[in-house]
């Protein structure tokens, strides 16, 4: 039986020019990562459904990819009364069928991780990962099934140098890919006075959504749309200061002491910014940064610090985000325990470099040199000098059959090869090759000895 | 609601320093792979049912994790008739409520991948992937649900040069990791010659599996084994040169000329066996290798060439193994196409280099610095100092909080961090810094501008 090959809908695969942009966004961030004491860890695909529901809100949970139980699976359903299991809801009839789970992102396994092994770790603990994750989503443009995250956390501390080390971390990883970035930084704690001081606690995200509006639609319109949210007259007016911040991030800085000066959160969230930007400047920071109050991802997740990162020359949604959380290991039992952390889009910075045409040229080539197959005669003479083509550190394939020359240098052509190695019976006579620069068009003639 | 926090049985966590040890061993592969001119690919996790059931026998099909399809999963279990769900069958119901399954291994994935892509893919097409597999295997020692295969392979050209260059990468990986094996080779076609003289084809397996023992039991325990199995007294005295095959590469390929002289088949596997091991010999391939009969894997698979190595010094299950199969993609609609591939075995290589405590240090060693934080006063010091230490290509990091220096020696000591940098006002007013050799014990105090 044939069968016209497929995959599941929003997954992929990736070839070897994928892979090669894929694997030098990877080694790059690891690289970053690695320099700033951070170690690697991995955790199963597949975790306890306990350990997922509950954790993405209602809507996360129905995202989940299930895995059906192996054995005896459906002895459950098919013991339900007919009645009860033609009313029964797809949740319900799943959990008696499924008890694990793909996992839907880093963060709840890491949290999960870090206490089930906290006696074997060092506290505070630095660890990176870079897996896949899966999600049920509807799949569309630039959203899919199964992507990988890339996260860099730290807990067990909540001193600000892990902040400026993120801040740090995100800055190198970009320069090192030639991709200028502006780093944008608000606090949690300032959100949270300016949700105090406007007396409307409840409006929060309709006030951080419409702060986010000023540069596209105005102060006016901004103003109209609050109104049209419910939050009133009054709370409106004691924001407004904040719809019209603008200037460097030591005056705004500044315009929000004064604005929040009621309340004891926001000061405590204005210090910590202070700070961060202080050790920003003094520990030389490359990229821009810069404050910005309407940053509010993750609102009900995040306590201190909120980073997102965006690419200057190209316009894509943010490649880098995170913040500081204190207490994500507190639903698996262990509390107090703030940890820090940023995630890397790799999607997205594979869509800007690609984009700017900025993946390195030796990042994506393949193999270095293709000895070509002049038959059995010096198939021996071929075989050495490969030998020492890869003893010297260098990628080289030989050609498997006697082919047509113009049929190896096809295969060299669109391998992106650099160099073909020409070895007849007058070479091996001589104890030399014929080095053919593909690029260049260049031919040359020379001792093994001299180049490998 | 706090959860004791815990993973699938069968599945596994990786802290930092088992991904140290994990990661040597893929990148060491990589490399070599990378050398011989194999490029990477990836598959996704999840792959229709329908591609994978079928392809693993009728157990290998019980043992595909299964998905839960999103939505309203449990809609035609739901409809069906009480008497007809009462009856079915697991498996049948599991293909109404699933049309995913996690891939069990990298090869039907790689044949899909190569059909579906072969318009755009060069042949021969070389490629390497290192991914996890799930199987609901019984979860014992040494068998997980969830491990990876590390599987490099060449499709499109039947050239014993690929056979070679999967030896010469077995061998080059090994020596790389200071592993000493032995690599044994074997040609189903000799098999099958063998099943074609003894007269009695349907043996083979057992003929196989006797042969295999003969160094343990000797050969009158192996001749009434083969009897209890069925196999009849005048086959037996055929195929008994064999049993007593003994000697070089050379002497058995000899011997086996004579005994294989009536059937075609297997004077072909003899030619394209000794073919190999010519090229084994011009190639320089460092490893013992050995011509061994009684290698069978993979029966129903293989068509040329079978591989499998040992490790000479850690006893162990085989560590690597593979070989060549002529129609791997005929199943999704493309056939006449041979490949050869091996594949490593990550947990045993990483047993075997655990046991032999043939890790190097450099490879699972962590941070090189860790800056003890001496306050604030010399914070910016302390970061420009660190800044200079990272852009020189070394790890560090900086102690998050102005500690008891006995605590942060202690953190340096749990996470094996090899210098500790001392830099007090006293150091900053000369821009020195005391460095801390902990493994030697020595400290020396420095300009900066002469280590970083």
């Amino acid at each position: 039986m044939t069968q016209k090959p497929s995959i599941p809908k929003g997954t992929r695969d990736f070839g070897p020019s994928e892979m090669a942009g894929r694997n030098y966004i990877f080694d790059t961030v690891k690289t970053v990562f690695r320099k700033y004491g951070y170690s690697p860890i991995e955790t199963p695909a597949m975790e306890n459904l306990s350990t997922l529901l509950g954790k993405y809100g209602e809507e996360g949970d129905k995202l989940l990819f299930k895995i059906l139980n192996s054995g005896d699976a459906f002895k459950d359903i098919q013991q339900m009364p007919a009645a009860e299991l033609s009313e029964a809801g797809s949740n319900a009839l799943a959990l008696k069928v499924c008890e694990k789970g793909l996992r839907y992102d880093l963060t709840v396994p890491f949290a999960r991780f870090v206490v089930q092994h906290r006696n074997e770790l060092t506290f505070p603990f630095k660890r990176y990962q870079i897996q896949p994750v899966w999600r049920a989503d509807r799949p569309q443009k630039g959203r899919y099934r199964e992507f990988y995250q890339c996260d860099v956390d730290v807990v067990g501390s909540d001193s600000l140098l892990y902040e400026l080390e993120m801040v740090q971390i995100a800055d190198e990883v970009f320069r090192n890919m030639d991709i200028r970035v502006r780093i944008k930084i608000n606090n949690r704690k300032i959100l949270s006075g300016l949700a105090e001081i406007s007396g409307q606690s409840d409006k929060l995200t309709d006030i951080t959504v419409a702060i986010d509006k000023i540069d596209k639609i105005g102060i006016d319109a901004v103003k109209a749309e609050l109104a049209e949210r419910g939050v009133l007259p009054e709370s409106i007016a004691r924001i407004e200061p904040v719809l019209t911040l603008a200037g460097t991030t030591e005056e705004k800085i500044a315009a929000m002491r004064h604005i929040l000066e009621g309340s004891t959160t926001g000061m405590r969230g204005l210090d910590e910014l202070e700070e961060l930007f202080r050790l920003i400047r003094e520990a030389g920071v490359a990229a821009e940064t810069e404050f910005d109050l309407s940053l509010a991802r993750g609102l009900n997740y995040y306590t201190g610090a909120i980073f997102e990162v965006k690419a200057l020359d190209f316009s894509i949604g943010s490649i880098c985000g995170g913040g500081r959380y204190d207490d994500l290991t507190g639903i698996f039992g262990l509390s107090d325990t703030s940890g820090v952390g940023i995630s890397f889009g790799a999607d997205r910075i594979y869509d800007v470099l690609a984009g700017l045409d900025k993946f390195p040229k030796e990042a994506v080539r393949g193999t270095e040199y293709l000895f070509a197959n002049m038959g059995p005669a010096t198939l021996p003479y071929i075989l050495n000098a490969a030998a020492r083509c890869r003893a010297a550190g260098h990628s080289c394939e030989i050609y498997p059959d006697p082919a047509k020359l113009r049929k190896q240098f096809e295969y060299a052509d669109r391998k992106s090869i650099k160099y073909i190695v020409l070895a007849g019976e007058d070479e091996a006579a001589t104890n030399e090759l014929t080095i053919k620069d593909i690029i260049k068009g260049e031919q040359k003639r020379i001792k093994i000895s001299e180049i490998f």
